[in-house]
């Protein structure tokens, strides 16, 4: 059985949002399984010195744009959030919290999450809506509620983190197959490729 | 006529050698020109905040090891330069200086300066180095050093650098196609779908 490939992302990033989108078909055609794994983005931004995209001024403006028009390409609906970016504590713990229940549900709850927060322009950061979305999948709103604030599931996702930046993980979206790193939505070609070829 | 599409780039980014390689091709395939305006990066980046991407501990790493891929999968020689980055003043007032006479071998100058640069990991911050890969399109070393410290050329570069960044040109490569701007060699495939449906 081939290594999984492994997706690392924030759910507060925009290009995670295209990249989840594709990401799936793409490995599973060449019959690997995706993994998805939300992390804080900014625990590695510490370690890079990097800042959100929107904090340059210049900077904010391009990207902005660009996300709109990415959104128009890929025929994904769009809608920039008022509260950007975020930290994207409570989406990531429901995620792990649903994932050691059902993988497959945890990674419809994330899409979810992420058409919520960029399709509808929705908060997703309270406690309450990350509840919602996940009772769409059938949990019940009280028991997600409850997992947000366990000390297992908190712990979880620092130790899913801190895993992510030993593998030198420092981007939203970052793929890694078989040990090769991809940075950015703008790197699925290459994922592809690699998987094609199987390496240089 | 249609208006040229705009190639923005700093002589010491690996991502304009993986551009210029097919950027011409790209936009002449529409009808289009392609204008190539090197610039100083490193004062757009005054504006942005940003460094160069080997200052980030982690993510110093992971470039090198994408740029060697790049080149690979691209088929261009690649040979990462001892002296990174550099302030590309010498071959940018020299490209303006060619530019203005004969555009063409410009062009030719700017691909033989990247591909000396990162094809063949050899310095081309020099007056020297760039008086001799400008003799390789027909001029005169000693005219093209008595040229880097002309005070109209000097001039020149910076009028150039200002033009740009007041354009909102902040990174390497950028592209600028009837006003939309799209940054990265990444982002080609972009470019290309602007110049076949015209826009949004």
């Amino acid at each position: 059985m081939p290594n999984p490939v492994e997706f690392y992302f924030d759910f507060s990033s925009p290009y995670a949002y295209f990249a989840a989108q594709q990401i799936d078909r793409l490995v599973e055609g060449f019959g690997r399984e995706c993994v998805w794994k939300p992390y804080m983005l900014g625990a590695a931004m510490k370690n890079t010195g990097a800042q959100p995209l929107t904090e340059y001024p210049v900077k904010s403006d391009y990207v902005k744009n660009d996300w709109a028009r990415l959104a128009r390409f890929q025929e994904l609906n769009w809608s920039m959030p008022d509260k950007f970016p975020f930290a994207a504590i409570a989406p990531s713990r429901a995620f792990y919290w649903i994932h050691d229940q059902d993988p497959a549900k945890a990674k419809a709850f994330a899409w979810d999450c992420l058409e919520t927060y960029f399709g509808k322009g929705e908060d997703i950061s309270s406690k309450d809506a990350v509840a919602a979305i996940a009772a769409r999948q059938g949990f019940a709103e009280d028991e997600v509620m409850a997992a947000l604030d366990d000390e297992a599931i908190k712990q979880r996702l620092k130790d899913e983190t801190a895993a992510a930046i030993d593998k030198g993980v420092f981007g939203s979206p970052f793929f890694i197959v078989d040990g090769e790193g991809f940075w950015g939505a703008d790197r699925l070609w290459m994922v592809k490729r690699w998987l094609k070829s199987g390496g240089w």
